[in-house]
């Protein structure tokens, strides 16, 4: 065969397979308590509405399903999406602000792939969702990491980036953000700070790359705003996905973008796969349309908010003195931070080995390779026995790894977390 | 909104929007009989089939339909396709060998992004897939267009043009090649001629893409051996889709080659869409494994087959002398060659608006902007009444452009229109 090292894009020297990724086939065994995925609740699938649906588009429509469709999307989708902006975000766009993708990661190669040339710099949080920090490697992008609390990324952080930047004449790109329930911290950013972001975006001239996931998946309180609604510059480009509020199954996602912005990115996609399948963008039109989407995402709601619960039950109950954790208001996951002495890359062998409990690494989420006292925690997938008993078992690894003498701060759940994590 | 020409990322001055994705606007008009797109007839979609065998994966198998699935393919599709190339091609592989693409465009994509950076030289067929030529060329790559006849592309001259890469010390990556049925001339590689691709792959140690989207869609004639069954380099890198086996609307394709070269591009599948749609995957293994798949290629087969006849006999009674075209013994295309003093891209505003017939321009296809005297014709889609109703619109299109005393050579179908093409 070639010889790869001397054969292969220089893409291929960047980009390293994910961290979460290698993580999973170690922990996929059954007598693994994992909290390390990200995965949604397969006992909460639609999957009665989904046989139902099928054949009812398959027998009005399959001319449309089973063929090749637009690149930017079928029309039937993408105005059932127009409406439900209007209703659910106030948000008024057209069609051809649109751009049907193929689950929200073909988003963010989109993204990347339109503005990133090599040694671009690109602003990220610390942490950042890591299949974000992968695909934006993957251009060659330079990643400036900007720490962030309980509400969120600091915004004066992000403008004194963004002066540097510009005083270096540097080539910066865009903003990247996950405001709601945050990937991986479970953090929202607060209603002053998205202000602060939508006019950042106007007075730097700067693109705000909005990665909204999970932000229908809110358990308690009252949301804040999306950036895209309180922009005024047509600089922001919000990320859709239909993987947690339907099924990732379908691999469907979408962005809403200025109409020139979704042109350029219409033409990319034609090389990425030519279109999104037709037969799953049909379906979920009818999923929306029908009505079984709402109720869908009440059902999900009640279930992930009851296993939150248990969750951070379960720390409150077992975790020593000394941990602390974030209690998202939404979404899949939770941010733990041990005392700073510990390390939880690290601790990560022995708690699959001897404790039979798997978590990602929270240094996996950081650019800057920090983090190494954090780790992330999943509470949809587990059962809520497992996790009651998987969280038993990390608190032992972590009680067995506590220093003597040394200060533990008290534990509990505060969000201040965020701000462990930012050291 | 930033200004675009000043943030966008280089690809992006490279990547332009598809000439025929452009022709389709204009020729998506009802009283337009268009042999312009490359669909399948939605005639033969097995919309029963589908109903029938969706239910059966959702009742089964929801949970892993519905959830995410492995970058490199779902465990069943993979265990059937190594039964299938086994089966039909005499080809023995392992799982580790085949990738799950969304679609055989994301296995071009996937392919330029394991190999291509900017500059580096591909060699490609005179005509070529606009689809691969415009992927290719988002990532760079320097296009060194090789011309054919009617047994395929010049394997002596393949030959010269890498001895001359290599002296030139240039970092040539791959031969793409369609060996069956080409798209655009339906012209079919010779078995001698496969045999001197396998060679080369070993004696210049190079990477050849064989793409391989219509080689079950034969009419007639025996089949020679895929370049990957030939090759002993382990060079060989071979690109199936269901869009024509199935159908396109599922966005289904798969790539086989080397263990090392899969491991590869799943860690960049990981950052184009994480995985490709198990519910589309666990359909399509229940469609080859309950055996709807040969039913239905037969039956797609003589659909085809009778429709590529009716083309071929409109072309010989309407065409005037002066005019050659291929006779493909499978696939959805065929190619005509005009006088050469004939220039179809000059001509096609023309044929849309006063004979409301449309085609590809030829020149769309040539990496090196010759081929102004061809067209490409779909046969795949229209109707046998639409087919000889366009083709005598074609033809008179044709008679009106016929200069008065130029030399015409006799009409027909033969395979020199393939030579006849690469002037």
């Amino acid at each position: 065969m070639i010889d790869l090292t001397k054969n292969l894009a220089a893409v291929n020297r960047r980009t390293k397979a994910s961290v979460i990724r290698e993580l999973l086939k170690i922990t996929n065994k059954p007598d693994i308590i994992s909290f390390a995925g990200g995965l949604p609740d397969p006992e909460a699938f639609p999957t009665e509405a989904v046989i139902e649906i099928t054949a009812k588009v398959l027998r009005k429509n399959a001319r449309a399903a089973l063929q090749y469709g637009e690149t930017e999307g079928c029309p039937q989708l993408k105005e059932v999406l127009v409406k439900n902006l209007r209703e659910e975000e106030g948000i008024s766009v057209r069609p051809e602000n649109i751009l049907i993708t193929t689950a929200s990661q073909q988003a963010l190669d989109l993204v990347a792939k339109t503005f990133i040339d090599p040694s671009d710099p690109v602003i990220v949080e610390l942490p950042s969702y890591i299949g974000a920090l992968q695909v934006f490697k993957s251009y060659g992008a330079l990643m400036v990491g900007v720490r962030g609390d309980e509400n969120g990324i600091n915004t004066d952080e992000v403008e004194r980036k963004l002066i540097a930047l510009k005083n270096e004449e540097e080539h910066y790109k865009f903003i990247y953000l996950v405001p709601d329930f945050q990937n991986p911290n479970g953090v929202t950013l607060s209603a002053g700070r998205r202000e602060k972001i939508a006019a950042l975006a106007r007075e730097y001239d700067v693109v705000v790359v909005e990665d909204s996931p999970y932000r229908q998946i809110r358990f308690s309180g009252k949301a804040s705003p999306m950036i895209y609604k309180l922009d005024t510059s047509s600089n922001v480009i919000s990320l859709f996905t239909f993987s947690k509020t339907f099924a990732p199954g379908f691999r469907l996602g979408y962005i809403v973008a200025h109409e020139a912005l979704i042109r350029k990115m219409v033409i990319l996609k034609q090389t990425l796969d030519l279109c999104t399948s037709p037969f799953s963008q049909l379906i979920a039109a009818e999923f929306v349309n029908g009505g079984y989407y709402r109720e869908h995402i009440k059902k999900v709601i009640g279930i992930y908010r009851a296993k939150r619960n248990t969750m951070l039950s379960a720390l409150e109950r077992h975790m020593p003195d000394g941990v602390t954790w974030t209690e998202p208001e939404g979404g899949l996951f939770l941010w733990v931070c041990l005392p700073d002495y510990m390390n939880a890359d690290e601790l990560f062998a022995g708690a699959v080995r001897d404790q039979k409990v798997a978590y990602v690494i929270g240094s996996a989420f950081h650019c800057d390779g920090s983090g190494q006292n954090t780790m992330r925690l999943n509470f949809s997938y587990s059962t809520h026995e497992q996790i009651e008993e998987g969280i038993k078992r990390l608190a032992q690894m972590v009680k067995n790894n506590l220093r003597r003498g040394a200060r533990a701060d008290s534990k509990g759940h505060n969000q201040a977390c965020g701000r462990n994590a930012s050291r």
